[in-house]
Formats: structure tokens, sequence, C-alpha cells
């Protein structure tokens, strides 16, 4: 085991949105100080973080300041500039490694990667060019769909393919960026696996969930997701597979579909993950503490689902039903502290605890298990 | 219901100890910033606040500008100078009332407001001399415990007397300031309720835990507290009276004595309390987040024990055990971020949760229900 970091020192997070916001909640928890590097303004990592460097991510002096003034660095979007990276990583170790952006950043690497490792992906094809794209139709199939190698995220940068005409279309709507033409596949459910690796190798992975997307963005994830245990165990062993595979220390999620020939992998995510969230009120260890656990070179957490869990993300206005949500006992509640509820925004999320410990009676309920909630209400 | 508090409202906090810190991680779960009123520089609450004015309590000016930048004021700690309230209480609401803090700062105001009640406490009497104290060492006999009306904490300020004769060195050693001499009392367990109060009268209480001191500093508490349920149900009637009679808002610790005649209550403090930390790793709603639900106008959560705990502080050096105690999986770490390991300073705490949820085998157990640990551990 590598020497662990020791409490007080600090860890640089790059990006400073609501990932960062409560890895730094988790980090602080561990004693750790957190240093945030983010050029937007009153972010939500900056909330809860002992300092915020608030510098484009091409100010070279900023970077190394940066780098100077951490111990470790993680970060919490997979979108950084490379050039941004080969500066920090010069001063200070960054988890988890290149290698693991690299190949997230670009779906063809990506799905390349994971076939190489024998895996499933949905067919795809890679489009350089209008002809590309052509050829691209003929091989995958139409529906299909069309989407940037880079960039693209919660449905931005995608367009769908019906018919083969709509190929060029299609190609002008990218930009004719370098994409990826991926064919449909028919699948019963989207699970993932969040897995957490330590710098040993060792390995500790959360329950899978079920996700459920609402126009492109991820609505709910429930755990556990209702799939036979063959299944889970396939799933897990896929997640531990990447992870091994590119040495990987920190939290990962894997997102997969459920498919009638089995599990096809559809993404790697080389963070924590939205459909992480609900560990947060369903584990000892939520994925964001195993996050700096695993790049601080702690010993993994206890991952163990003590609570059955629907997460559901409050997007845009829906941030205005928190007050409701709020007084229902079953309901965590997690907000990003983000000004303007924009269309399509993560404001927050709740984890509806579906089925928790009913303890054996060693102590007295009045009136109901709520911690004596009975005696006292009296609205 | 008062007209709850928007997310991203400013909560300000007098002091930024680790009661400060954990209050702002909670706010920030709820989507509040917090602003830390606290002389100390690099304080555990400034880690994870939004603001942190760095003033001492007499500075009226920073004391000004501080009540005009927050939506509402809560504190850490009872011995915030009187005027330093009087002025930040003329620009910004102060919850827990001030009855409460001026009751609570005092230990003879404490006793008779319970008295009053027609509650029970150790016998005490009021010492204002040399004369006051042989008279209440004839009322109250001995052994007992001569302790300064105000500003005690962790066993600070107190003296024994196991003699009469003991009295005039007793009362030299708290250089003769206003104190109570309270009488020995035989208890079989001290046990505390942690109970929160909303604006509207609305009340939930903690399931009570047990406490066992050490050196006069808490060393643990374990819940379920092991007593009948009928003292429990006292338990949380004595709580939940106190906090009604002071028109209380916010999070309130009882502490009680259990004797063969009863419960005698021993301490209540206006604030969070070191023997409510177990609700972080036992209940969906921590002890944090009720304070702050409470005073912001949410509705209080839910404080269902899910987990029955035992929580033990780290006390200096013993911050050094945290390796070993990370590794352990029933194990929940809270460290405060506190650069000098001193003798006798709360470095953190320890939740140990002694039973958690069996879950029906809903899904796969690969080697044991530690979230798949099982697989790919290869230590």
């Amino acid at each position: 085991m590598a020497e662990p970091l020791a409490p007080g020192s600090v860890i640089g997070i790059l990006g400073g949105g609501q990932l960062g916001r409560m890895l730094s909640v988790a980090a602080s928890r561990l004693g750790f100080k957190i240093c945030i590097y983010e050029p937007g303004s009153d972010c939500p990592a900056s909330h809860v973080a002992n300092a915020h460097v608030q510098k484009p991510y091409d100010d070279a002096e900023a970077l190394q300041a940066f780098a100077e003034a951490v111990d470790i660095v993680t970060y919490e979007f997979e979108n950084i500039p490379p050039a941004a990276l080969d500066l920090v990583e010069m001063l200070c170790p960054i988890h988890p490694n290149r290698d693991a952006l690299r190949i997230s950043q670009d779906r063809i690497l990506e799905k390349d990667f994971l076939t190489d490792l024998g895996m499933s992906c949905a067919p795809y094809a890679n489009v350089e060019s209008g002809a590309d794209l052509a050829a691209a139709v003929d091989t995958v199939g139409v529906p299909a769909i069309l989407k940037t190698r880079r960039l693209g995220y919660d449905g931005k940068g995608q367009v769908r393919l019906k018919k083969p005409e709509q190929a060029a279309m299609a190609w002008t709507a990218l930009k004719e960026v370098p994409s990826v033409l991926e064919g449909f596949v028919d699948f019963s459910r989207e699970i993932s696996v969040i897995g957490a690796r330590d710098q040993d190798g060792r390995m500790v992975c959360f329950d899978p969930g079920e996700n459920i997307h609402r126009d492109g963005i991820l609505h709910t994830t429930t755990v556990p997701a209702a799939v036979p245990h063959s299944l889970v165990t396939d799933a897990v062993l896929l997640a531990g597979r990447i992870m091994n595979a590119l040495g990987y220390v920190g939290v990962m999620g894997v997102e997969m579909f459920v498919t009638p020939q089995g599990l096809l992998v559809n993404e790697i995510a080389p963070r924590v993950h939205n459909s992480g969230h609900w560990t947060q009120n369903g584990c000892v260890a939520c994925q964001f503490e195993q996050h700096i656990r695993a790049i601080a070179g702690w010993p993994l957490g206890d991952g163990t689902r003590h609570s059955n869990v629907v997460m559901t993300n409050l997007i845009g206005a829906e941030i205005g039903d928190v007050g409701a949500l709020s007084a229902d006992p079953a309901v965590g509640v997690h907000l990003y502290g983000k000004a303007e509820a924009k269309p399509g925004r993560k404001m927050g999320h709740i984890n509806r605890i579906v089925k928790t410990c009913q303890d054996s009676p060693a102590t007295l309920r009045i009136g109901s298990d709520c911690g004596h909630r009975g005696v006292f209400q009296r609205t």
C-alpha cells in the first residue's frame, strides 16, 4: 500500500461543479482540505472548499501555483484541456491517470479499448468525413445515432438517423467534427456499476443501479437494479476488468445495456458518477468518500448497501419541488447551490429511501419508529 | 409554518470549530451558503465554508457587516460575548433564541429554570462568597463538585470537594468567581437526548444515547442506550418540555443521569452536541441537518435510527489511530482538520456501526455483503 495521504493535506480538484462539491464534503470528513480550480465564479464546489482558484484552464502561471499548493490532484469532469493536465502532472500526481481520461474523452478510443478487452459494445464506426458516414451507415445500419467523438454530455453533440438519407444533414448538424456512428441496441434496461480501485489494485463495487433517462439526461437511478443475480455478477466483473486494465485509481462509473445477448458496455466515466449519488444515503461510505480514499491511498470504505434507494435528479425548475420533497421523511435532499435554474441544468437530487432497516425493538416506539416523531407533532 | 429560507440563502455561524464544520456540510446539502465568524485562523469550519470573517467578537464593524451579509445567524458554542449577540440581533434573526443561550450559559440560571419546570437536578447551591460556600457544603453535603457558573466545558472550571475542609482551597482554585456547588448523584448511567424543534413547535428527538466520559471529556456515545423503554419515554418527554418551555428553535442536547429515583437533568446545550454525532451514520437526517432545517424554517427530517452506532471521540494523539480505524469497514471516520493534536483536543470522531440492515437477498452476495468486496480483494 502506498503511504496514505495524511489528514490536513490538500487535495486539488479540477472543476467546480456539483461533483467537486460533494467530493469536497467527503474529503472534509477525512480531514483533508480542498482547493478547487475552476474558471467560473460562485461555483457549487467553491461553497464548501477551503480555496478556489478562479482562473482559466490556459493560465499556466495559475495552474503551476495550484499544482504547487496541493498534494494530489483529481478532476470532476472529463473535458479538461490536455495542456492543462500536462502542466499540472509535472508538479503533482493526478488520479485517475491520464490513460483513463484520454480513453474516456474520445468515444472511438473508448470503444476500441473495450472491444480490445473482448467486451461487447453497440455496433459502431469511426466517421471523419461524409464518405465515412455513408460507409458507416452501410456497416452499422439504421436507426443509428451520430455522436461527436469528444465533448458530448447529457445528450449534447448527438443526432439520430432514422433513414440513410438523413446522413448528410446529420453530418452538417454536428459541424463535420470527428464522430462515431452507433447502431441502436435492443436493450431492456440500462444499469451502471460504480466501482472504486485503490493504489494496490483492491476494488470495491457498489451494487448496480438501474438508470432511466429523460430528454437525454439521467432522471432516476434505482438500487438494486431489477436484474438476475448472474447479471449483477457479470456487471461487477466487467467494471473490475476495465479498472484493472487501466491501472485505475479512484471511482469510475460504467454504464451498461442489458440485452438478450448479455451486457453491452455503453460508456465509462473516469470519475464519480451521477448514477452513484444514491450511495450517499444507501451506504456507510458513499462514492465520493471512496474516490477520496482511493486517490489518497487510504483503505477503501464499506460500500455495502444498507438501504434501497431511488435517486431522482432535480433538473431546472424541478428545484421548486424541494419544499414539498423536504417534508417527506424518506427523502434525503442534496442541492448544489446553483444560482439560476436553467432548463436542463442539474440543480440537485433526492435520494428516496425505499426500505431501511427495520430494527428489532431494542427501544420503545412512540407512535412510530420515526425517532419519536409521533409524540410531539402538533401540526 | 414560517416562510422557509430559500436555497442559496446565507447562514451565518458564530464560531468556527468542528460543530460549525459539520453544520456547514449539512447546510450545503440543502443548498445554503455558510459564512463563519471566528477570530481564529484556519479553523475547522472555514475549510468547508463559503466565507470566513476572521475578526474578534468585540469588533462592532465586522459583526455588523457579518450580520448584514447573512440571512439568519446561529452559533456553535455557548460562550459568545452577549454584546456581540446584542449587535447581531438588531440586524438579523438568531436561532436558537437568546433566552436559551442566557440560561445555558449560567449553571445557576439553568438549574433554577429546570427546577421551576418541576424537573429534578443534582442538589445545588449558589456560591458567591466563601461564606456561601460554607453554607452550601452544609446544604448539599460532600462529596460535591464546585463549578464556575459560566464558561466551563470539558471538565474545565471544576474542583471536587471530598471533605468540608477543602472548601477554602476550592474557592481559591476557581479564583472566587460566582460558582455553583453540586452534590454528587448516585447514577447508574448518563444518557442524552438530542432533540430538534421547528419554528411552529414541531419536534423530533433522536433515540437517547448512553455517554461514557474519560478525564472529563466525552469518550463514547452508544445508541441505543441500555435503558428500559419507560425511561426512553421519560427522557424524550423531558427534552421536549425543556424545548417547548424555551420556545426553542434548532437542535438541543440534554444530558441526564439515570438514578434509582428516575432521571435527573444534568445539563442542556443550546446547540448540536457531541453526543449526537452518531446520527451522521445512524439516521437519514443527522443532528446537523435537523438544526439547519429547524433554523431555516424547513420541515424537520427523518431522525429514525436505521443503525446502531458507537461514537468514539478521537482526542489528542488518538488521531494517530485513524490509519487502522479507516480500514475497518464498519467505521465511519469524521475528522476536524485541526492542525495540531494537543492533549485533550477533540480531533475527530468515529462512528462504529454495530448493526446495519441485513437486507433480504435481492441481489447476489459475492463472498460477503460488502458491496462485492469479496471478488476483487487480493491483499
